[in-house]
């Protein structure tokens, strides 16, 4: 292999890929990218064994072939290198060596065999569809604080996406539940993913999707089977292992019977818990909504810091009730609502709140009190 | 106690004073910041027992009077607060606690007797000199980044500051060094320092000092015994102990016969160290330098990464020569470099080097260099 490409294409493009490799790795070639050169492009190459991403840039390259170099090394070398250098890459000379050349430096890479590098074996992907960048963009912002990370419920550690059928309204649904508070959201179901079943794309897949798709224009083609998810956009291919597992019935925890309804102007409200909550202590974090007519009352208490209290005026029509929330997950779900108000329905102060945004009528989000 | 201070005003002191309070302490006053109310003025104190800062504040005072707040729950509170908003301070009420007021927000926090708040004591500070805050800043960034933490080397842990006569010149010289590296720098000496003690400013202290003359205009007023030293301006007075031990000989470790002189383009030089150097083991960060007659060669290799080079265009006639260096101590001198060039003045592979500002005269370094 021989090619000369431009150092801000090649950072790029490694810039894209390296986060898939994990720091710490026990297999060494998993600490290594694959790069190929062929045909006027060089095509990179990450994986962790579930997730998977290749990525193209344009190159000249004067003879095809491939080989696997230390990924964050290689980053790290090209970041190092001044802005617009030609890098000159050559692993035609020595079977264990990459040489890699820009102005007078030059770098000599260990390498290990194509080979040995994992393949991505995707398999059959029977159901295609197409996402806007703009909509898989707000299905991840909206969904992804409330994965859970507890390693043992595995099948809570992802976003739950699948199709639903409500009358005659169909949709795409994307949820996610850490059994404390739990986040939905809809889309109009986009032709092709009718027939799919239902899936966990984990966590990682999510978080690296969300990197890549900060700035894309036009559609995401998603493709899926009962095993894996790929989605391909510009020159990338992110590729990934679903969970193997039951996501819970999530529509028993959805309350539909709170008839206590609290609306609040939006910023006021996340700053006022935000405020209160500097006195709860480290470990709880809680906060206390104590609502009656036209009114509600903030407060937080512990006995290091003191207690604090704060007013807000609210529409609240309903008997008095106080209620107590953990500040960081009342916070988290407040920041996704796009709208000035934020809507909550209560029950009481051990029940599920449900809380949506009038901004957007297809985002709902539930939250579990705790005692305060 | 009752006082109104505008929050911003407020947020600006405890900004300087909070970070000298530990995050973890085993005294629970030493987790507390002293807030005085006297004659149209906010006192705050905050100390760890070595390093104690007090600093003024204009503020509407109504009722004199004293007490000790949890400091860092009390700069998060006003940090927290809108930008503008008047804050109501009211100690009397209540003995053991305080409340703070903003618009609709209150809190009250556990405050702990103003008797046991441990007093600064500073004692006789008989020598007194006045440094220009732009020079004080020079003093310390050249020379604080060789501040040894080696805990066990306690006289190494600061800046040894002493006044040095050299034929008829005469000056104040700040030194630190961590055993690898040693940077000296000089002033003029100041009225007053003439007489002074040599003494070892401990880190934190002279970390605290460079965070708050950031944007200091005019002088600082410097006052000193054996034991303390105290740095005044606008409306801060940062007391500390000094550190009790003997700064070594450092003299001796300055070469005076280095003979092999290069001079390299600064920022070029420091680029490719960086550069090569990501080759480097973490553990050494080596990178070794060979020189002949108009030309440095820069190299690192590691088992796991590879080789790296880089050629640079340089000023040295001498016998050729080879010498490794730890690349980040090499960095850090070349980052405190002014000029456009570097001097670098070899002896040999196993002997200290000489490295000089051309831009800075009274500026000097000494690094150790390492097997490579």
């Amino acid at each position: 292999m021989k090619l000369t490409i431009e150092r801000g294409a090649l950072l790029r493009s490694l810039g894209h890929v390296q986060s898939v490799v994990e720091r710490r790795n026990t297999i060494p070639i998993l600490s290594n990218i694959l790069i190929e050169g062929a045909k006027d492009a060089l095509h990179v190459t990450a994986t962790d064994m579930d997730l998977s991403i290749v990525e193209r840039t344009a190159a000249s390259v004067g003879q095809a072939g491939a080989t696997t170099v230390p990924a964050h090394t290689l980053y790290d070398i090209v970041r190092k290198l001044p802005e617009g250098a030609q890098v000159e890459i050559d692993g035609s000379s020595d079977a264990g060596q990459l040489a890699l050349r820009a102005g007078r430096a030059r770098f000599s890479l260990a390498t290990l065999p194509r080979e040995d590098y994992p393949a991505v074996n995707v398999g059959e992907l029977p159901h295609r569809f197409h996402i806007p960048a703009e909509e898989m963009r707000t299905l991840i912002d909206r969904t992804s604080f409330a994965i859970s990370t507890e390693e043992t419920r595995y099948y809570l550690n992802g976003i739950y996406v699948h199709a639903h059928t409500q009358g005659k309204t169909k949709s795409l649904r994307a949820v996610a539940t850490d059994g404390h508070r739990l986040a939905r959201v809809e889309l109009g179901l986009p032709q092709g993913a009718g027939e799919m079943p239902g899936v966990i794309v984990p966590r990682k897949a999510v978080a690296e999707l969300r990197k890549l798709i900060e700035e894309l224009d036009g559609a995401i083609e998603v493709a899926l089977s009962d095993t894996r998810i790929s989605f391909a956009f510009a020159d990338v291919l992110l590729t990934s292992k679903l969970i193997d597992g039951s996501f819970p019935d999530y529509h028993r925890v959805i309350p539909t019977g709170n008839d206590k309804m609290l609306t609040v102007d939006r910023k006021s409200f996340m700053e006022a818990v935000d405020l209160v909550a500097t006195i709860s202590s480290e470990k709880s974090r809680a906060v206390k909504l104590a609502l009656k007519e036209g009114h509600l009352t903030l407060s937080a208490s512990s006995p290091e810091n003191g207690t604090a209290t704060e007013e807000l005026e609210a529409a609240y029509e309903g008997q008095p009730i106080e209620i107590g929330f953990n500040s960081r997950y009342l916070i988290d779900i407040l920041r996704q609502i796009q709208g000035d108000n934020a809507e909550i329905a209560l029950a009481d102060a051990a029940s599920p709140t449900l809380m949506k945004d009038p901004a957007n009528g297809t985002a709902l989000y539930v939250l579990m009190p705790m005692r305060v």
